[in-house]
């Protein structure tokens, strides 16, 4: 299990959110071995939008909370949305290339979960990535695989109907492949404007996904409370879309192979 | 609080002791997390003695459960007598001069624990190194200024005074700068010979030193047991000084600032 | 351009052939920026021949001449049979994935040189890797996959042929995508027992290769010649296929698309 | 020989000083295999003030030409004010805590040249440094204790006589000790509102320092032009003290020991 934070808002400091000693990331990964949670010491990555398009990108395979690098840079850098993953890897190797988020063009994307059994349709879903997309890939894991997926499936145009089919794609080629192990996954990603998220799962145990407004004017998108007592943090219900934009966060039902459905709207920031 | 493991024996390859999915000192690194004691992800390392005098060092940032080169190596290397460390920083960098064994000449070392209040006297004890072995100090931790105190008192020839020397500066300089905080330490130490190690600290919370008879003919000294049903841990009481040989165990009281005192042998192997 | 070196013979320590300050594969790089060849500070990696039927792998992203692991590892670890492998990068990614050697059960592999257009024919040769092949690819370079073809086409049974069929896979590939640039090669790799090697270019360019006696009791192959007076370094001529056991070296041509020839008998070590 | 370049003057992307295809610090770094000079591959680092009053810092002991991170950092950090350093080591190890530039508070520092003979002056220099500063002392480099001199010195009230009595103290410790190595120095450093450098040596041969107006409204410092023809590069005299902000550069004797004397001013930007 790995853990991410999102944000999207005014501009503040990417340590407000990834590495202050209380109420962080960071903070919240170190935290949670009390809580006998597994420790998130298998790499980390920062992706935040600034003067250009493209994201910045900044990962590396020491444990996120000994590395001096990253907390100047999160102390430097300020941003309006940026996405910060720490990993705890569920097999795969230790590798920058392996660390999310992972960012093509102006889309960033990152994962917690995983593709149950992904090592036996592995093949099958990179043989069915287009030549172009094929190339990008630069690590091992399902994780980049879904976002060179979601990419061919036309992200720019249509994000919620671009994962949807992506994810339809790996759950049809798990029943093909006679995996029993189910797929869940908490996702997001950006494309600099917008900021997306998914909490899916093929079984009932989708991965947890909260909202909360921090940092006055900002919104963040986790996979776990930072902690029990701060912002009012309202789980987003499994097998949701959740778009958040500076006006509105929305959040749809998530249905892989099947059309979006009407919207519902959650909150205004 | 870091971990480690310390063996004499008959030639073993190291993964019997550093890496073996179960029972070794890597798996319960792991394991630890569920007994709510502290991950140990801040570098590693594993001194070996060999074909040579002086010990082979190999000591890196990652976590030393990521490190395939570790595992290869783990896997390829035996040796009659090693040290393997996994650290957690209590304050100090990651880096790889910060990372258990130090080694000079034969002599190599490692170390559980902290010396209180360090930062308040951590430059009077490196004004009291003499010169050539000044030169030798590549980290900043409270432990490599310990081997280093220790060589300068004599470790060549007198193990344990050199030890209880060395103990005692630091005990007083504590003392004259007023420092509450206890020295609490468990250590180990090799020429290549013998295997010595110290179980010691200034008030009642010496930390914890184990041995057991392992893999046949052989023996390990470690800072906790790798598992409950295993071997059968014997605790080391604190206060010890230990020193074990192809021919027996002994263990004496550990008395810095005093004179050794009578031996009480504990087994023969 | 990487370099490598290959050694075959009395137990050595590794640090004779590759860290040594005079002579040595780390010296050779060092030196080899005087004779306005290129740096190789991109990786480097060691597979040695021990106690078990699989090598050991040491690989790192640092540039050799800085890592005290490495030097500290050749100074101890002996050997009879190993590759050591400085990388240059072509245009890879620096990751330990994608250092030489690598290695797959008692195989170890290591080359310099390239597939001309790799990145038009990579996903072509990648489709045509059998399935259980294809799970180990951890890196994204043309060595790894030529490794991978090379053990799909038989490497245990017929170690020249394989090599042959895997190159001439390559070479069609090329041809077929209409590619110009030519397929160049000189790569070592070693079951454990045996030692092999080519020198092959589909142009006039093959990159060189040379052997010599060494070390008493041994006989390195190597990309280039550390030294200009030290042994007697006899370069091996295109299109070369070479096999040195402890009793002999023999060199056939190398025919990829064709059938073996009749073996030349080179030297009695 | 390591390389440096510093600047001042409008916001640039930290890439077209930095990491640019052409004409950049990087660039130079790789172009100069041919020139014969040696490689910079034992680590890098770059300071940058923005948002806060001290600098923001990232360093790293991979060859700055294969960092993607740097890469990415350099491409979306905009400045106007910074110092980029790659490093070739004279000896000392290659980590982190022995990377240019070092910071402290508002102050970032870094440095070409050396202290010849440091380490039979190390000890007597490191003693001299005020305890608040040897706290802050994380590498063994003698650029850190150089750094950390001229902050001793008065740094923030007098940035020339600090680093001239600074440099004096060094002098005079290498006399009283015999030393006939030079002292040789090319050093950049700022607080984050003007940029000082040095040019000095106690022989003929103080290391290069230029300077060239570039990217428009900037100024750079280096210590190697980047490039024949581009930006019209001015050398600036051994034994000088540089001191620039956006409204003038201004050259002073560097006199270290002896009383600043009148200023000549150079160019206005």
């Amino acid at each position: 299990m790995c853990r991410w934070a999102a944000y999207l808002g005014d501009e503040v400091f990417l340590e407000d959110i990834v590495t202050a000693p209380c109420h962080s990331l960071i903070a919240q990964s170190h935290h949670a071995l009390e809580a006998k949670t597994p420790t998130n010491g298998d790499g980390f990555g920062v992706a935040w939008y600034g003067a250009r398009p493209e994201p910045g990108l900044y990962r590396d395979i020491l444990p996120a909370w000994s590395d001096p690098n990253l907390k100047s840079l999160c102390r430097q850098i300020r941003s309006r949305l940026f996405l910060a993953h720490v990993r705890a890897s569920t097999g795969g190797a230790t590798s920058r290339a392996n660390c999310h988020p992972f960012a093509f063009g102006r889309w960033s994307f990152m994962h917690n979960g995983q593709i149950g059994g992904f090592e036996k349709i592995r093949r099958r879903l990179e043989a069915s990535i287009a030549d172009d997309l094929y190339d990008l890939m630069e690590g091992t894991t399902d994780s980049e695989l879904l976002f060179l997926m979601m990419l061919q499936e036309g992200l720019d145009e249509d994000p919620q109907g671009a994962a949807e089919r992506a994810t339809a794609r790996a759950v049809l080629a798990a029943q093909e492949a006679g995996i029993q192990s189910a797929i869940r996954l908490t996702a997001a990603f950006s494309d600099g404007e917008a900021l997306h998220a998914i909490r899916y799962a093929t079984d009932a145990f989708a991965p947890t996904l909260y909202t909360a407004q921090v940092c006055g004017a900002g919104r963040c998108l986790v996979s776990e409370p930072f902690d029990r007592e701060g912002p009012n943090w309202q789980p987003i219900p499994p097998a949701s879309f959740v778009t958040m934009t500076r006006e509105r966060v929305t959040i749809r039902p998530f249905q892989p192979g099947t059309q979006p459905a009407a919207e519902r709207e959650l909150v205004a920031s």
